[in-house]
């Protein structure tokens, strides 16, 4: 069988769906054809292949590119000067004097024009490639007004188009309410649902996010919004839990949701409720380590229920500016608790599975696109173990 | 005046001894000749330089090379299956059935090869250099017999020759008893102690340290030791107050210790004893974030006596596998509550000052080897506030 590239001498963790724990094959091939795995198995079990040029691995191992399906890579300025001023015993009143919290973000992302956004996603986006990353998701949400989120959307695109990586896009208008809509959330919620068939014409979202929480938007106000974005066809994910509980993993199952994010105070019931639904259960563990949480969310009500469970940077000016799907794995195992395989899991098939291209990326199987990342490492619990390590060998996005 | 570099255009994060804050100059240039700084300061305060070669840094920061004062790269085998185990939820004794535990790694390393030993430190020390490192602590401790521990000292002195870094080796032999000293510590004490002439005569070690705790040696076990090592004009420092209060600070700076480290359990009456002694508190948050201890160590009680506190990765199998001091910084702030400055200074001045090079490295001041980090930031604050993302510009080691 002709191919384009065919990886050999591999050891793969394919992490393919109904396989056991990892997917593991010792011995194994991977082959390419127009982007796409034609075969990822054992060798001695492969089609003879004729290769267009033929990749020895001398032993590495293969895993899916890297898949971080929660991102907010996409704002202006900078808070490193509020951490700085919060350390040194600032009060909140002195930091939002300074210029400090979400405001901020907001102010300064509506005035940086399209392309600064996108210069600095990039370099967030480089951090993440860097280490395997060949799917990222990535919100609006900072620019909380008709035009600043809509320029948001557009770099959030315009970002996938500067460099070889598959980008998602979500609409996250629903992410806190602007100063100027002097606290009257139900209008500003009719505002966002306004938007969004402009934002299903132009395909500039493939998905609607919404923070549900008391200081952002309540259950009712997520359900209106919901509701229009299922009417034109748009997937839905939520903030969800985060803080308090407001059922929010509930309210997103509900509404079939791809995923539900967060889950620090999901209760049973919304744990059930998600694996009824197929809601993901997006863990976050890097929001949870720095804004110094004590509640963990509920892995072993996840487990039970056999709630499927991802992990993702939520890279964040405010409250994770995490760059590492590495670290965020590390983060899951000694902060939550999850396993090797769960972590492995949750950064590859389960986040594919959250942003529903799961037929698509996410594990080595033939028909898949071939996005593969090749380890140096011995064995694949050293990519959850370690910290600040990058054992990266090589990136392959759609075969390239 | 001539000198072989200039750097201009830079800001400068000086750090320098007896400035406020991080000794920030806006408009400032740095000069070396032969390794050294001759100049570091503001441009229009200069002399006139005739440079051989003149780098323009458009505004990027410097800051002195960071200096990891607490670190035990060299070491065999690895301890990522244990984690994976643990995680899934074997037992101790499973864990120890399978080969886990300081004694997996301590028969690793004597099995490794010297050569092998170096090999897989440079690649640990490799990820530290490429964060801005240009010195580096290394200490033995996993051998635990003479040859095995001469062996690793041999080899942290060899990594110090493979790469364009400042090496300190540190002998640890008194790290934990081996299986076959069968519980007689008092033994194994007296057999270090015998092997600390050799140790000594041939420079392999530049300071002793010790585990003082319940699960390693006794205050007068580790007291035995030190005065053997204060004979021969040996530094000491001390692995102290870790899990328990043995009073191991204060015992550190009875001996003039150059720092104790860990310290979680140190009370005031320990980091007063260690801020008159001068000794320098080393704080280790990476250890403190795996092993998911609850303690803090008293970063207060530290700030009220004056007592100086440094940051290090303690890179280790078993409880710090982390290669990164910029996540040991940001570990610092968020778990440990130390401001952006405490951080900066803690992997700089107060590491050096943590291995008595405070004369040599660890400041931008005229007559120090020309240790330089150029970061793509726009304040320090950044290098503490981000987490998996290596802003690294240039690093500059002895001057090239
Ligand atoms: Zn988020
Ligand atoms: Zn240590």
């Amino acid at each position: 069988m002709r191919c384009d590239r065919l990886w050999r001498g591999a050891r793969l963790a394919t992490l393919a769906v109904g396989r056991e724990g990892l997917g593991i094959v010792e011995q194994g091939v991977v082959a390419a054809k127009d982007g796409r795995i034609v075969y990822a198995g054992a060798a001695d079990e492969a089609p003879a292949f004729a290769a267009d040029e033929t990749i020895d691995c001398e032993g590495r191992w293969i895993t899916p590119g890297l898949v971080d399906c929660h991102t907010h890579l996409v704002f202006g300025g900078d808070r490193a000067h509020e951490f700085e001023l919060r350390l040194a015993g600032a009060s909140y009143e002195e930091i939002a004097r300074a210029g400090g919290g979400i405001v901020s973000t907001m102010k300064a992302t509506r005035e940086a024009g399209e392309s600064d956004l996108v210069a600095s996603a990039v370099r967030r986006l480089d951090a993440l490639i860097a280490e395997g990353v060949t799917t990222v998701e990535i919100k609006s949400g900072y620019g909380l007004s008709e035009e600043a989120e809509l320029k948001s959307l557009r770099a959030a695109r315009a970002v996938g188009a500067a460099r070889p990586v598959s980008v998602a896009t979500t609409f996250l208008g629903a992410h806190a309410l602007p100063p100027e809509a002097k606290g009257d959330k139900a209008a500003y919620i009719d505002r966002m649902i306004a938007l969004l068939p402009r934002i299903a014409a132009e395909k500039l979202a493939d998905a609607v996010d919404a923070f549900c929480e008391g200081i952002a938007f309540s259950p009712d106000e997520v359900a209106r919004l919901f509701t229009a974005a299922r009417e034109l066809g748009l997937p839905v994910k939520l903030h969800a839990d985060q803080l308090s509980n407001l059922h929010g993993a509930k309210l997103a199952a509900g509404f079939g949701a791809l995923s539900a994010d967060h889950l620090e105070h999901t209760d049973e019931e919304g744990a059930h409720a998600m694996a009824q639904a197929g809601t993901v259960a997006v863990l976050l563990p890097g929001a949870f380590y720095f804004i110094r949480e004590t509640k963990v969310p509920p892995v072993e009500l996840f487990r039970r229920h056999g709630t499927h469970m991802a992990l993702a940077t939520d890279c964040n000016p405010g409250t994770s500016p995490l760059t590492s799907l590495l670290l965020t794995m590390n983060m899951g195992a000694t902060l939550f608790r999850m396993t090797v395989e769960e972590c492995l899991a949750g950064v590859t098939r389960e986040a594919a599975r959250a942003l529903g291209r799961l037929g698509e990326i996410g594990t080595l199987e033939a028909g898949k696109s071939c996005d593969l990342a090749i380890w140096d490492i011995e064995r694949p619990a050293e990519l959850v173990y370690r910290m600040g390590f990058n054992p990266l060998h090589a990136r392959i996005w759609r075969g390239a």
